[in-house]
């Protein structure tokens, strides 16, 4: 028996009086409660396992990341309304002073900032581009991360977040190795949700572009079928949540960061990963409030 | 025998050259390799254990945070230069373009994006004490976090980051419980990291306040005992790093988001972070960057 009905407000309201998670002021910023906290990190430990089953390299990025990669990767052309830059205060006593008292008296001060060198990390896998600039081993590469990432989009919505926390593959080679990388996880991500007792199915997707030019951006990576989600219904029925992305990026971080395979050819790049919060949210609406009640084998599966 | 000498530089090169961190563009920004996880991973495991035990309850928030929680505590008061916030870009089609031809062209876009509702989180306990608002219980209350933390002070030396991690414990209740749990703590702070083979010691301390008037403040902060330290030498021996950090807080937070004890009073708060990448540096310098070279009774501790 599921949660609540589908319906944002009721999940939300839920979550809420089971002190599964504690508002906090903004939209999309929340706290999580140990409950939670448990169900997910149970969750990140079932993929991890799986990853270095993998023989995945595991690496580790702050929520903040050099803001080079967001100029190099033409985020701003894209995402322009999602980023979050990071602004610090550069100035001496007196402007200090003078900033103090606009904000003791209620005004607005955002132009006493100025921009800094970190941004939040718009997606999971972008710091570990940079690392990769040379030539890959013949195997290619592959890395799981786990990360903060914060996008600009305050929404009531509970699984709608400024602030989530993502499992997330990284794969590196010629465009066969991850061609076939990704043919493994179509099957795979659905699998792994599946068992979790959740009804997930795949779906061919496009990212959030901005603008009129965006659409024809979105067009093309359906048509090319760059993207595809493992989706659950957890806030509606007729529009199931994006519990598990996939991206295939070809050649567009290979060139930002010569990045090359060892016949001399520019590196194709995916990523692939899991909103742990989303995935989190889905396992209690599916199966109830309380995890002591879900069924044995979603049980043995998270609690082995 | 230490894995380098006492020096920023070699002990940097040192954690790069052994896989432990991953250079990432930024003074004070990079990335975390699996063997650092693991024990970073395993020291955190050890103090939650002891909050467990201790009955606190487990909260976790994001690294972005409420932008009302800087003004209403007077953050920017004190430490304006440290402070991190969050911009986006809110407007529409030909301004998203110009945008994006003056980054493509190399110029600075800092003027064209606005504050948001969030900062980064500049200490691991600012947002759990709105959610304390209203009377606490007659036992207080004790908390533990587990937080990313960002300080806009970019530095070549490695543990002086602008993101770190810090496993939190907050205690909010009359004036009694709270000096009674510093109590406890100024030897308990000292013993854990002993238990770890650390040459650690306490010390009274004060905050990198800012300016002329921060001086007064600090001294004040001195006088009066509010925040002590536990020293490990990591880079230096003369100046040793502070890897755990206690602060009371007397009436600060209690006044500004109405915490009250079951007696009408104004609530007092103090919280004690350990620095889990401080620590876990100071694991690495002390003992070498191998863990399986460590002294048999620390790898017991951490690998029970």
């Amino acid at each position: 028996m599921t949660a609540t009905a589908y319906d944002p407000v009721a999940f939300h309201d839920g979550l809420v009086r089971h002190g599964l998670i504690v508002p906090a002021g903004v939209d999309g910023i929340f706290g999580r409660g140990p409950v939670f906290e448990d169900v997910l990190d149970r969750f990140d430990k079932l993929i991890l396992r799986i990853a270095e089953e993998d023989g995945a390299q595991v690496m580790l990025f702050p929520p903040t990341i050099d803001r080079s990669i967001i100029e190099k990767t033409h985020y701003m052309d894209s995402f322009p309304h999602l980023v979050g830059a990071v602004y610090s205060f550069f100035g001496k006593e007196l402007a200090a002073r003078q900033l103090s008292e606009q904000i003791h008296a209620g005004e607005a001060w955002g132009e006493q900032l100025a921009m800094t060198h970190v941004c939040l990390n718009p997606a999971a896998c972008y710091p570990v581009y940079p690392t990769f600039a040379g030539t890959v081993p013949d195997q290619g590469r592959l890395v799981t991360l786990f990360a903060w990432v914060f996008r600009h989009e305050p929404s009531l919505e509970p699984t709608r977040m400024q602030a989530f926390r993502v499992r997330e593959y990284v794969r590196c080679g010629t465009p066969d190795q991850v061609v076939a990388w990704r043919n493994m996880w179509l099957q795979r991500g659905v699998e792994v949700l599946q068992s979790l007792g959740l009804p997930a199915h795949s779906d061919v997707a496009a990212d959030p572009f901005f603008g009129k030019g965006g659409k024809m951006l979105a067009t093309s990576q359906l048509e090319q079928a760059l993207k595809f989600e493992v989706l659950v219904p957890v806030i509606s029925e007729q529009n199931p949540t994006a519990t598990c992305s996939f991206n295939y990026h070809q050649e567009k971080f290979g060139e930002a960061f010569d990045i090359k395979t060892p016949d001399g050819q520019t590196a194709h790049t995916a990523c692939l990963g899991f909103g742990l919060e989303r995935v989190t949210m889905a396992l209690f609406q599916t199966h109830g409030f309380d995890p002591a009640t879900w069924p044995a084998p979603v049980r043995q599966r998270l609690w082995p």
